[in-house]
């Protein structure tokens, strides 16, 4: 079994931004990603919202090569880090059977 | 406290086959997982649906022994990825007491 | 872009004692959490319900500096490992604009 080291890229925000953040995964070459339901409570969201507490928020999800991993946090953080609750971080991960992710694809 | 370096075995895919992926893993000689809800979308999924979107999809996760995290990745490649959509990979981490996943258990 | 590095921990336990872990993170200086719902199933838990199978749990997790990580694993552990199901483990993450956590904050 051969094992591809490449980046899981996780950002958890505000739902409303997070499908846009999802396409935009997808424009710039990811095969895919994953999305789930959280709650989230953060000094992040305390900006955005009257009443401190849990917020229903979103955790986004995705698998890529290195590069493309930075293209994508580069997006979040330009478009969305001002003015919304959004944070996000790389990992390192060891991928079975990679190569779909190794190459960016033509989506 | 004391950290163990131990690997979690993540794996993403189609809700049908997670049962028994996760079962095998205990049959392994995982002394647990856990298992959650997530809309994915994907080309490998796209492969299997016939409407390209995000679909229902399950991720399920062990701590393991690296040794063992290796064969739960070899079944799940073996048995799943020609026709099903399924991705999984693994990371490191550092586990607090984490003698009962250092052996493999007798389940 | 500039990314630090810090730590993800991660809880998986019990719901009914995953308010306070949270909180306690809090106070201990992370600047938030994220929690969603799971079915576990493992050793662990078998100690602690009648019947074994998946049960209802909660997955927290918090990103922050290192030495607070350790804080937050050393309560879980000294707190909840004796009585509860819980499991508890770190790993590392590259945070985009992390200058937030890499303080304790004044909660």
């Amino acid at each position: 079994m051969q094992l591809y080291p490449l980046k899981l890229v996780t950002v958890v925000g505000e739902s409303v931004i997070m499908d846009d953040i999802a396409e935009q995964g997808i424009k710039l070459g990811a095969s895919g990603y994953t999305i789930s339901d959280v709650l989230g409570h953060g000094s992040r969201s305390a900006r955005n919202v009257s009443v401190m507490g849990e917020v229903k928020t979103k955790k986004l999800e995705f698998v890529v090569a290195g590069e493309l991993a930075v293209e994508i946090l580069t997006y979040v953080s330009h478009e969305y880090f001002e003015h919304y609750a959004v944070i996000a971080w790389l990992s390192d991960v060891s991928v079975v059977r990679g190569e779909q992710y190794t190459h960016k694809s033509s989506h």
